[in-house]
């Protein structure tokens, strides 16, 4: 635990950050294929150093995500955005080895500006993996990147990769081969004509029992067949499991059942389980005390979920929600002017570090 | 317009807030009630010099919105929060006029601490007006005040008012007049022992239309009955369609539809679109030419909606979102490192004013 930092904080540990770098490491080893940290999902750069040596750089979504990683990782950077402002594409080129357009139009207008550096496509298969139509780049009328194969035919001279994102926390190699097979008889002949393809992130392969060897040969053998540089662009997988939401219990209700508010809020801090309706991870949610667990701010539904306890909960309890390293911080705001949470880092021998921690300047700061 | 800032940013403008305060200064002329700022939909501080003329205060959410109204907006200044922590209650104290708690252990906890100024009980009254699970305070199991009479008519002795909130954009005079029938009724032998009730925010007065004196003739005969000073506690009402989100078209794409790319997000920069899956509002939306406007995040449900154009809309063109002051710029982020909108007042006199600008060295202190 991290009980001498005060509640509110994401603590991330630097061992369990470890063991997913080192997959990272090994599936890089066995397939050849290249693997950037994707900004978007963690952008916590004081645990770069804990990252780089096990990976090749960063991918971003954004000037400034590009620009951290840029300064902040190094290695290979990967410049990304669903649109490029005019104001913006000299010094995204400027910071970028590779910058991936998301559309024809986007590749036709800034192409020149790009000279020096590679230019890529974003290509959607129109296949994707994910559960959420809110988070699925092929959902009808999708903004994300080409996949007219004549269309893109006429601007491959302006390009040498592509970039194909459409997997979502997928668990499932057979799906995963499958759908790449899939992508392979549609659009083998563009990919045959690249010198890259980077198969984007959303590929769970640091989960519990992945099959990683499989995963490795098979992206193996696509870089054979089309003589391509395979880049993989893990988010989640990367930090799956690294970090926890540090909380302290304010208050129990008896409400017709029993609940406990904490100081943090689904809105503020874990945003994403209010966007798409989760629970929090609260582990080992077991014994025979039930609480549902309540945000502090005015939102009725600021609910991190029901959870068992093996003793009943008290003012002063600490708790601590799992898993909260991925599309977290990353999103966080001042939602009802809640305190911020801190970030701490464990460090492999065990050292507490706090790396940041945010104060009412803040807060004002964050409005005019 | 505003052409001579760069986009994106929030435009203010003190003109259209000029008549939502004359409108709050009506009321409060007609009725008796004092009306304070809810701070948790709107903080832009910048804009309280055009405010604090026409409210007596200000209403929180937490301690560090508490320290915003007292120390940027003065006045009144009500100190409410779901839960205060050990921590904070001196200080929360020490900025508050009343204090007001959410529930009756926390009143116990803490009344002693809160000597020298007023104390109040926030009462659910198990009706709402919301549309919305997520914002209904009434729901199954709410953590959002006491209701049950006889646990709170045994800790009178330590209050002197109680908050009431349970109506949210509420534009129907007649079902407010019922639903605070239903509550005199109720809690009447309550009411009668305080000196002061706030019947909290979510009344929208200010709209077109609205009977404002029938509704300060409803809220004086209520202060009346029960001899108590009415407050209300306006968040939406008090700045609804005073402010846009001035945007820059980026791309322009045809899927199927016509769509165009922003330089914003909704996730980013007006949250309650993605949570409670809602369109943006584009006006006047007439004319031949319908486009998607899309956010330029990664998330493939970034989407503003479908609105109508009188001209095909071409990169370069500026798009103003209407209505956007309310739970916007307090939930601001910095999800895949989008710009963060500028903060402008357009003054009553027609001046142009950037209050609050952000830069890449805004997005790197959000992390460490």
């Amino acid at each position: 635990m991290s009980q001498s930092i005060p509640t509110p904080h994401y603590l991330i540990d630097a061992a369990a950050l470890r063991r997913n770098m080192e997959k990272v490491a090994r599936l890089r080893e066995l397939s050849g294929a290249k693997a950037l940290l994707a900004l978007k999902c963690f952008a916590t750069w004081s645990a770069f150093d804990d990252m780089r040596p096990f990976m090749d750089g960063t991918t971003s979504s954004s000037l400034y995500e590009l620009r951290l990683g840029r300064t902040k990782f190094g290695g290979e950077t990967h410049a990304y955005s669903v649109a490029w402002a005019e104001d913006e594409i000299d010094e995204a080129v400027g910071y970028a080895d590779k910058i991936i357009f998301n559309s024809i139009g986007q590749l036709e207008r800034f192409a020149d500006r790009a000279e020096g550096i590679a230019c890529g496509l974003r290509l959607n298969p129109q296949i994707s993996t994910s559960g959420f139509d809110l988070a699925d780049p092929a959902r009808p009328f999708s903004r994300l990147g080409e996949w007219d194969s004549e269309k893109i035919a006429g601007v491959l001279d302006k390009i040498s990769g592509f970039m194909i994102h459409y997997n979502c926390e997928n668990e499932d190699f057979a799906l995963f081969d499958r759908q790449l097979t899939d992508i392979e008889n549609r659009f083998g002949n563009l990919l045959a004509q690249v010198a890259w393809v980077s198969l984007g992130g959303g590929i769970h392969f640091t989960g519990e029992g992945y099959p990683l060897e499989a995963l490795a040969a098979r992206l193996k053998a696509f870089a054979e067949r089309f003589g391509v540089q395979v880049y993989l662009e893990p988010g989640e997988a990367a930090i799956t499991r690294t970090a926890t939401l540090e909380l302290t219990v304010l208050d129990i209700l008896h409400n017709g059942k029993d609940l406990a508010v904490v100081d943090s809020s689904i809105e503020a801090h874990l945003l994403d389980l209010l966007i798409y309706r989760l629970p929090a991870k609260i582990a080992p949610d077991e014994g025979p005390h039930r609480y549902m667990i309540c945000g502090k701010s005015c939102l009725a539904g600021d609910i991190f979920g029901e959870f068992a306890f093996p003793e009943r909960l008290k003012v002063g309890d600490r708790i601590s929600v799992q898993d909260t390293a991925g599309y977290t911080m990353v999103k966080k705001n001042w939602f009802n002017g809640v305190k911020m949470p801190a970030i701490a880092i464990r460090d492999v021998d065990g050292t507490l570090r706090l790396v940041r921690s945010f104060g009412y300047e803040d807060y004002e700061a964050s409005l005019s």
